[in-house]
């Protein structure tokens, strides 16, 4: 998504080798007008897959969220991050370990907001290791719905996301990928990568 | 704002007698299109307030924030939660006490967001207590920013965070008024009363 990967490049900061910061216009101050066009960008690449509502987690999931499920006209549902979880009865949780912080997470939804009779899209600011993710396809299979895709923000395609959904098979859209930092600066695998990849 | 009356009616749920829980519409699942109404609403409320951000708190303060944002054109600032707060030169940063917790937990923002120039809209999905509101009112004064208004999607009356805001002279709209819970249903300030009030 070219819009948002002019926005990488003049608002991102790369910290280190492996940490992109864009808390400028996704995850602290956010763009409501950028979220809006990638909310539009998500409809176009899903919108044959009969989604009933979007999943993500809080907070940073849940501008770009919020925006696919207005695109779409359905609910959107947060995960809530817990140190640990009560109430266990009522809700479906999951355990996110995060590489950066290097500690776990409970995450929960309530079991009112998730059934078998829907299809979910989840949407995610950014995919690097994958264990969002994984922690909310492990939700979906326990209320028995469908995941019918997973939209990301942004990929880190060098991390081991990617792989880890992919051998699933499942429906996968990133709008923007980043390949390495290389010398402080972000780049992207190009377009013919992209189709040299999915031969 | 009547559908949100009615849809308060229809889904909320009222849990002892100070209790509203909406978290099938509001802060666990969300309706992006009533949160777009909502940011539309608070837009023609404080059109001539000259806004330049809008100031929420994560999570459930989010998603009212963000089309409010859209409303304006502006970008939206959510301030983070910490159980403690370290790299304090870069971040703004307040306390807020949560009378239903019974904790205090730490907000803050990056100083990169806010700054002397910008005219602050807070939006937030309740007003209770005030505490919130209070600790970002804390956070817009150390920035040397100014505060436009206070948009409430839900306020209730007969607690004391109006009071509060409403001794600073602030220009302060909230969507819905509740004045009680009585026999486990909502009572809605009415218009009559309202304008009294304003008398």
């Amino acid at each position: 998504m070219k819009i948002l990967e002019d926005r990488i490049l003049r608002d991102g900061q790369v910290l280190g080798h492996d940490v992109l910061k864009v808390d400028n216009f996704l995850n602290h101050q956010v763009d409501p007008m950028l979220m809006e066009e990638i909310g539009k960008e998500f409809h176009r690449l899903f919108k044959n897959e009969k989604i009933t509502k979007v999943l993500t987690v809080e907070s940073s999931g849940i501008a770009p969220a919020i925006f696919t499920g207005l695109a779409f006209g359905v609910p959107v549902v947060f995960a809530r991050k817990h140190k640990s979880v009560t109430l266990k009865d009522e809700l479906y949780t999951s355990v996110v370990y995060s590489y950066t912080k290097k500690t776990s997470n409970h995450i929960a939804i309530s079991k009112r907001f998730l059934n078998e009779d829907d299809r979910v899209l989840v949407v995610d600011d950014f995919l690097a290791n994958g264990q969002a993710v994984k922690g909310l396809i492990d939700i979906i299979d326990q209320a028995n719905a469908s995941l019918a895709g997973i939209g990301i923000v942004i990929e880190k395609t060098f991390q081991k996301g990617r792989q880890l959904i992919d051998k699933e098979g499942i429906h996968v859209e990133s709008l923007a990928r980043i390949k390495a930092f290389e010398d402080g600066k972000v780049v992207f695998v190009n377009d013919e990568e992209a189709e040299d990849a999915a031969k």
